[in-house]
């Protein structure tokens, strides 16, 4: 199944067949105080500048997401995305809880690129998020990712978070999303929490690939949260999730881009090398 | 399936259901000229620091192989695994295609550790492969690893390596070797000459894994050669590698044992991450 995203360049397809889309997860203030306190000041240019970094870095579509204390989302989400779409031509994701300031910014998206496709993170199985969320995928022709947890929270075991995502699917189709619109998110929690958390994560990913087809998305940068060195656990585990179906990982591109590319390397998604060869050499040249 | 192999310290267990068990890779003398020059002009006490080196470094199991232009092996590796076994309590796998050198070095085994079970380091599905070693691993009630590779050569695909791993298991209950006691490499060849060389040792481990049910060895450090930053394209492949099946890894240890620590921590092998954890704060000692 491939889904289609477009920026103002050339679209970006999302497939088994193809390597690892990267989405950039960086113009995010959760966790990050500078950037929240930037952001609640109105103070945007760090956005153009995260945004051309990430690309930089190898990001294939950008993450945009303002939710802080003390920010506007209606107002500033669509400001936000006009920057990131004057600064770099890649596919936008529009993350956001808030169902105002996701119309308003699919609708300066529209605007500004009348071809594009943004994607949307995220609708989850909630009633009332499929019921917010899936008219707006509709209604602006967009990709959605749907998140496998619903009114009971997030399932503690696979076979659970796979019925969810099956939920969200038929949800989708009745709104009159194509199947291939809709990527899930497994969910990745915490590992230092819980020893099951990976192995659960992966196994749905696996089930998800194998039942329903579509394609995959994770924020999996929280699996190493309060661990130390969490690079060497986050690339192991995208490694692992991508050896089961993950690929459209939502990572920092600059910290996960070789052990990505090392992957798709290992699934026979790049011939002689060349991708991960050439990488290395544009970086070497940086 | 438990194999179980024995040093001087506590027997070590390779399974499913526990973590990662790491070979050590490092004496051997492919690839390295100095330790080849060394072992040929018979300096030894090289030997003796890679040991104590590797299991500093978290090698579970020591490989020992002197295979190098000028060495009489049938000489040498006792001495070698003598020296080994003298350094370090770890259980050691030794490594040669010299069924004169295999023999005399489970001698020597026997008779320092005579309640010790070392791993054979291999069998293959050559006919005369199985002849030669087959006897020798029934008759030191050692484990052996048995090579995914017979007379015509390393199959291309993963069905007919997961056939030949059968051919080499029934040969060895034949020879009255016990299940557990044949763990089977898939082969991993360099993923720089060959797009599918990675999928398709993935794709037989997981096969070997699914339908003989035996735990999987891999010597994988020459899937990344000739290619930049080998440690990315190793410690990736690892990782995707385990998930699959692999749980007995031939790899330089002071490099890959956080990523092998994280893809533990992914599997549900390590609760509260204590494993990972513990392993960080010794190297900040160290």
């Amino acid at each position: 199944m491939e889904t289609r995203l477009k920026g103002q360049g050339n679209p970006v397809i999302i497939s088994p067949d193809r390597p690892t889309v990267i989405i950039g997860e960086r113009i995010n203030p959760t966790g990050k105080k500078k950037l929240a306190a930037a952001l609640a000041a109105g103070e945007l240019d760090i956005i153009r500048q995260e945004a051309l970094a990430q690309v930089a870095a190898g990001a294939d579509v950008l993450d945009v997401n303002v939710g802080a204390a003390g920010v506007d989302e209606v107002a500033l989400l669509p400001q936000a995305v006009k920057i990131v779409m004057e600064a770099v031509d890649v596919p936008i994701c529009i993350d956001t809880a808030d169902s105002a300031a996701l119309a308003a910014a699919l609708e300066m998206h529209k605007r500004l690129n009348p071809d594009g496709k943004p994607l949307i993170n995220s609708v989850n199985g909630e009633e009332a998020s499929l019921k917010r969320v899936l008219p707006l995928v509709a209604q602006y022709g967009a990709a959605v990712i749907g998140l496998a947890m619903d009114d009971d929270g997030i399932p503690d075991n696979a076979p659970a978070r796979l019925a969810v995502a099956k939920r969200i699917a038929q949800r989708a189709q009745a709104a009159g999303i194509p199947q291939e619109d809709l990527l899930i998110d497994c969910l990745a929690l915490t590992m230092g929490a819980d020893a099951n958390a990976g192995r659960t994560t992966l196994e749905a990913i696996r089930m998800v690939r194998a039942e329903l087809g579509v394609n995959l998305s994770l924020g999996a940068s929280n699996i190493s949260f309060g661990l130390p060195e969490r690079e060497t656990i986050n690339s192991a585990f995208i490694a692992m999730a991508i050896t089961l179906g993950l690929n459209c990982p939502i990572v920092d591109a600059a910290k996960m881009r070789f052990h990505i590319l090392a992957a798709d390397l290992a699934m026979g998604h790049d011939e002689y090398a060349m991708r991960y060869i050439k990488a290395f050499r544009q970086r070497a040249k940086a």
